[in-house]
């Protein structure tokens, strides 16, 4: 019987102490990177410009258990354990029988889960001797993450953000320059390949792909700086599992030893990665079958519609190739206001588990999604991020599904917080919402 | 010894079970309030046309602990206990050997400790068969509580909102909306008193005092309609003393039986009586002896500039006059970002213990504050609100004036969170705040 709680949040020597890497249970063993130029599978040494020692062993590790540093836990324990949350008054509100529970990582600094990973981002690049960071955001979120984590290391931000998100979301700039950031619109004048862009397309609203090139044309060039990504790359999905360890440790104290479904937004596949994998580990040693969906936006649905094979993680095809489910490198989402997730590919441990049938997806599109996410808040009074709302309008999708009196325990990841996409949701109440 | 710990989130079962009212142990009675018109002494019957009988019993009880409902405590399961923090990253940013603990109010629904009265104010209307709340807001918060909770009651809130917040501050009117209330821009075409403020002031951009006269002359005329107050009321301080009551607890799991300072932000007074009032009970009964501090703004500063005297709540004179520290009902603060603070009197309770000398007040200018504000944000990661900044500068100044090697124990009250209040930040960054 579960206990009557609403929420567990465990206590501070309850932050795993290690990451968990899946590559570790993989029945097959996922396909290598590719060199761009060569297609030789990648060695650590073409990465060596980009990243620091500390995270391309990460990228390239079979260990199962990596310890996290003293130095990270320390901060983790700034906002972690994040707590899971027993969705009663949602459950009520959908009159299900299912029992519903949401992990929620919008409480860490900056709302949402991509702290996990910036902050161990900026202390290996510390540890390596970099002083500065380059990184590209589209929504904004990983940019005031790795803003956080860099001003906590006493590194340097410069953040490139797709133009169009610079000027029509001033306060995901301000949440960056609080922490110390610099937010830059992209394409900038800093950079040659952008003052090109900005030559060539003299009104272009940027891209994320763009403000991937200025952001590792300035890494390539300085031997001080390291480029960051927030998603896609092995690495940040490893940070990632702190969510889905914790999870599975605060079921048990809800007295909920098996979960029957799981639900987490997919855009690079961090968030996803980072809840699923440890219930992946569960399922492959037989202690659970739970059912691990990726609800993705059906305006860059890469598992439901894209192909299994290599391609570039950014438009210009730049990056090392991937083996993922892709859209193309070409492919150019609708605008839809979960920025998060508009990405043409899914991180590559995410597609092979996807190919291997270890997770299933679905596609659901943004009206759906913001349905959900207005009726979560409601209920629960946490207004979800809009990216999240994907994994919740899954959930409420199966609770419906749900004959009455059964009681399956559905999980969503819950990755962040809406109080900075507030717009989008007035957008939907107003009717006007493209249904894309 | 205190615990190495960051946090304490206490398990829901500390949720206190009995809300704490002052007025039993004070060794003088505060003043009563008066009739408007006759200057007698307000009975309950003349507040029944505003307000239900379950809170006008609380406005003028003598009794030391009044239960908390079933039905609140099972909603304020939802975020409560809020979780105390030792912030120790800022004591090392500021070099102090102080132990700054701060109890943080913004993770509730809605960002703010607004919606710990915000909740039974709905609950004791909704009993009473009250269908309809009417209220005004000036930066939002209480709008966006009162919504959350009219919701859960299942009332229909109407919130007149000042013009120029309503227009400037689009995010706070969304979260309205998210949660089901609806925001209209004071002054309105929707009252008598509206119509006429619009036409004899065509380009008002509001005023709290306005806002108030349409919400109260809708409550006055539909009897199925109640009038809600965010601040100021014995009722409403006596739902907030729920954050006092757990930061008691937390600091002994923290192993700190005593404080020696506590800081918190005052405008109404909410805010300030919440934390502060458990305190002055332990310090009336001889167990502690705190130095309480309200920080208010140098723009409002009623403490500290005003004069202890009977006045009305409001600009035009329709509620009852309050035995108060004011400024004078016709002051009209300087437009300073910290709009929850932007109040010309004090909550008569807060006024009265100011009086008696249970609490000393500072006034502090918007710099300043927000100075205090961005380093709190690099330190703990958590951007606190405009408000909020107040309490976190007094703070800062006692930690700087600690003699090296002391080591008081400094407890802050944050009421807040900032996200929506990041344009403030990049005013204040930009070095183009003024500094009121």
């Amino acid at each position: 019987m579960p206990t009557d709680l609403y929420k567990v949040t465990l206590s501070e020597d309850q932050i795993p102490t290690h990451w968990y890497n899946i590559v570790a249970d993989l029945p097959t063993p996922p396909a290598p990177p590719l060199h761009p130029a060569t297609g030789e599978p990648l060695t650590p040494a073409d990465l060596a410009p980009l990243f620091p020692m500390g995270l391309i062993e990460q990228e390239a590790s079979t260990e199962r258990w990596i310890e996290i540093p003293a130095a990270v836990r320390e901060i983790y324990r700034l906002w972690r354990p994040s707590p899971l949350y027993r969705a009663r008054r949602l459950e009520q509100a959908l009159g299900t029988t299912a029992r519903i529970y949401y992990k929620y990582e919008g409480a860490s600094p900056v709302g949402s889960h991509k702290a996990n990973s910036s902050v161990p981002q900026a202390y290996y690049n510390k540890l390596a001797g970099r002083t500065r960071l380059t990184t590209e955001t589209g929504a904004g979120q990983w940019g005031a993450a790795l803003a956080f984590a860099a001003e906590i290391f006493g590194l340097e931000a410069a953040i490139w953000q797709v133009r169009s998100s610079f000027e029509g979301k001033p306060y995901r700039s301000a949440q960056m320059a609080v922490f110390g950031g610099k937010a830059v619109a992209s394409p900038s004048e800093l950079t040659a390949i952008g003052r090109k862009l900005r030559e060539q397309f003299p009104d272009t609203t940027g891209s994320l792909g763009m403000a991937i090139s200025e952001a590792v044309e300035v890494a390539a060039q300085d031997p001080n700086a390291s480029y960051s990504l927030g998603s896609v790359l092995n690495h940040v999905l490893l940070h990632q599992t702190v969510i889905g360890q914790e999870t599975l440790k605060q079921l048990e104290v809800f007295e909920e030893p098996r979960a029957d479904y799981l639900f987490a937004c997919a855009g690079g596949g961090s968030n996803l990665g980072g809840i699923a994998f440890p219930f992946i580990r569960e399922n492959l040693a037989g202690r659970q079958q739970v059912k691990i969906t990726a609800c993705e936006p059906a305006a860059a649905p890469s598992l439901t519609q894209g192909e299994f094979r290599y391609d570039f993680g950014d438009t210009a095809g730049m990056t090392p190739k991937l083996k993922m489910y892709t859209l193309g490198a070409d492919f150019v989402p609708d605008p839809v206001h979960a920025g998060g997730l508009r990405y043409h590919g899914m991180a590559p441990l995410v597609s092979h588990c996807y190919h291997e049938g270890y997770l299933s997806a679905i596609a659901i599109k943004q009206r759906e999604a913001f349905e959900a996410g207005v009726l979560f808040s409601r209920a629960e009074g946490i207004i979800p991020a809009s990216e999240s709302n994907h994994a919740i309008a899954g959930a409420v999708r199966q609770a419906k599904a749900t004959p009455a009196g059964e009681t399956p325990v559905i999980v969503i990841g819950v990755s962040g917080s809406g109080q900075l996409d507030l717009p989008a949701y007035t957008e939907y109440l107003s009717g006007e919402m493209p249904n894309t």
